[in-house]
């Protein structure tokens, strides 16, 4: 068996989701995984830390897109346009359509297992400083950045819920532009 | 020792978080804690069921006040004053400026331990859910509830960090007026 395997992760991770949906995250092992994909648990183990690791791969990476718009957006542009464009933009690269049916298995996964909630909390938390952090790179001042920042959250969060149950359609970066209009007509009525 | 010890549970709840910031949460023991409070571990598992319930008590008295105060709201008020004026009557209700000193405690033990932090994010996820069901339950749309919840949690998580740190005083009833004036002219800003 060659060391490298063509498509390998994505056939991991589509394998790991469809064995969670069917025995639940707890009973599911690595050696099943492997061997229901066609591959050893070594090839698994070059890919994924353990099986939690299939659902949270490429934090980093998502963390460091959000940082990037935000500290690259020009400097008149006011703190909530900013969070705003930047979950647009990382949410369309990120969430294309024909992700969408992972992004359904996994969050069922993840809200079926409370030990998975709680990670996935912590890496939402981990977004909403990475957001703040990179507000106040901006220049902006510390009380806007950490309310910018939870807006960015509510924003992601709010979007994300709607493309996942499609209640908003399958554009990512059009369910966040009516999500910003939402927030925005929302804290604007007076009484 | 009577069974009934006066003031029994405010000493254990003084003493866990004075042994928390001495040692760290997990090298303290509840046996030091009924010791410190010159009172015995029976009297400890009368109140609490274990240490980490010291810090997470209440949780549904809290839940539930803010429950009471959005479905009593006026039925004509907008679901963003509902929920501004529910995070504001709760937060003035619960933190008054004697409860700092214990908030600043809790929350610095909270922030050095990964697990409590996990414990607080699921209790605030619980906040949020509660807020959204009680929306609902005034005839408040699906995705308006979702998004005013969030914003209620935006508000109190921010009102209430801000009051922890004091950088924004001690009421927080008035605290809580400055973030949602502030969060208010954040989503109205222009571009």
């Amino acid at each position: 068996m060659p060391r490298w395997e063509p498509g390998a992760r994505e056939r991991l991770q589509a394998t790991t989701l469809a064995l969670f949906a069917e025995r639940g995250f707890d009973a599911t092992t690595v050696a099943e995984i492997a061997s229901r994909a066609g591959l050893t648990e070594r090839t698994f183990f070059r890919y994924f830390a353990d099986k939690r690791e299939v659902l949270f791969t490429g934090q980093d990476v998502f963390e460091g897109m959000f940082v990037d718009q935000i500290v690259a957006a020009p400097a008149d542009t006011e703190p909530f346009a900013v969070v705003a464009g930047a979950v647009r933009a990382v949410a369309a690269d990120f969430f294309p359509a024909e992700r969408r049916l992972f992004s359904q298995q996994r969050q069922a996964i993840i809200d079926a297992t409370p030990g998975l909630q709680e990670r996935e909390l912590l890496k939402l938390a981990g977004l909403t400083t990475a957001m703040a952090d990179a507000l106040r790179k901006r220049g902006t001042p510390e009380a806007t950045a950490k309310l910018g920042a939870e807006c960015g959250l509510t924003i992601f969060r709010v979007a994300f819920s709607r493309w996942v149950d499609g209640s908003d359609g399958e554009d990512m970066a059009a369910i966040v532009d009516t999500v910003v209009a939402d927030l925005r007509g929302l804290t604007a009525a007076a009484r």
